[in-house]
């Protein structure tokens, strides 16, 4: 796959799994191992996941997110990795740790470099999260 | 200029500029004006600077933490938009805003999206830190 095939595809996974919560699509989109190389703050940061865990890996962090949205901004390659810059939106509507649901939307923005193997699926990605925003919004939905 | 050559070019700004600090090759390498499109939690966010605004910027970032490198860990094209990931430390010397200089090693990730005129010049910069992390970090010192 060219370039913008892996573009492509990266932009109909990120639809499929992470707005439209198809975690069984994960067959179809992802290598049998996913490392999430880095992800400072991110639970499953350092991390190798089989199918399952991955699965499980969306459907956990979907779950206090569940009408979830990724903006993607801008998409930029380098042979079969693929950086991708966005914006997210969802409402909180499942307890996270320390943060139990307000309803109230949170809005998020990050960039993530996807890998991609000869077959083109995903085999991993390094990400990073505007984590000081997110928590700024929880601890104010919670003052307040 | 191709996306090898702009590659380079924003390796020799990073060098330059950021870890050397030479403030004053933004001539060389910065176009009249710079937005920073994107930075949040940065001071400079949704701000567009002159050449004089931008050196300024880059003295008095790197005031706090002279010894500052940058060790690059990928770059992906887009046209001539270039993301780059990277890791940073630098020892906090010089005090920041409610974080007096307690002289520890601080450790930072990001991934940047530099943007070049058609003469290879810079025309801003859509950047997400690990800002949490590099937070958790200066008040685990000021606790130490």
């Amino acid at each position: 796959m060219d370039e913008e095939a892996l573009k492509q595809r990266l932009a109909d996974f990120i639809r499929r799994i992470w707005d439209e919560g198809d975690a069984d699509a994960a067959d179809e989109f992802v290598a049998e191992t996913y490392t999430i190389h880095h992800d400072p703050g991110d639970r499953w940061h350092g991390m190798t996941l089989d199918l399952a865990g991955f699965k499980e890996r969306v459907r956990t962090s979907r779950a206090s997110f569940p009408d979830q949205k990724f903006d993607i901004q801008g998409m930029f390659a380098n042979g079969r990795d693929i950086a991708m810059t966005w914006f997210w939106a969802a409402t909180h509507a499942g307890d996270i740790p320390g943060f139990p649901a307000t309803g109230k939307t949170i809005r998020m923005s990050g960039a993530t470099v996807y890998g991609f193997d000869a077959q083109g699926r995903l085999t991993g990605h390094w990400q990073i999260v505007d984590r000081l925003g997110v928590y700024q919004q929880l601890q104010k939905n919670l003052a307040g």
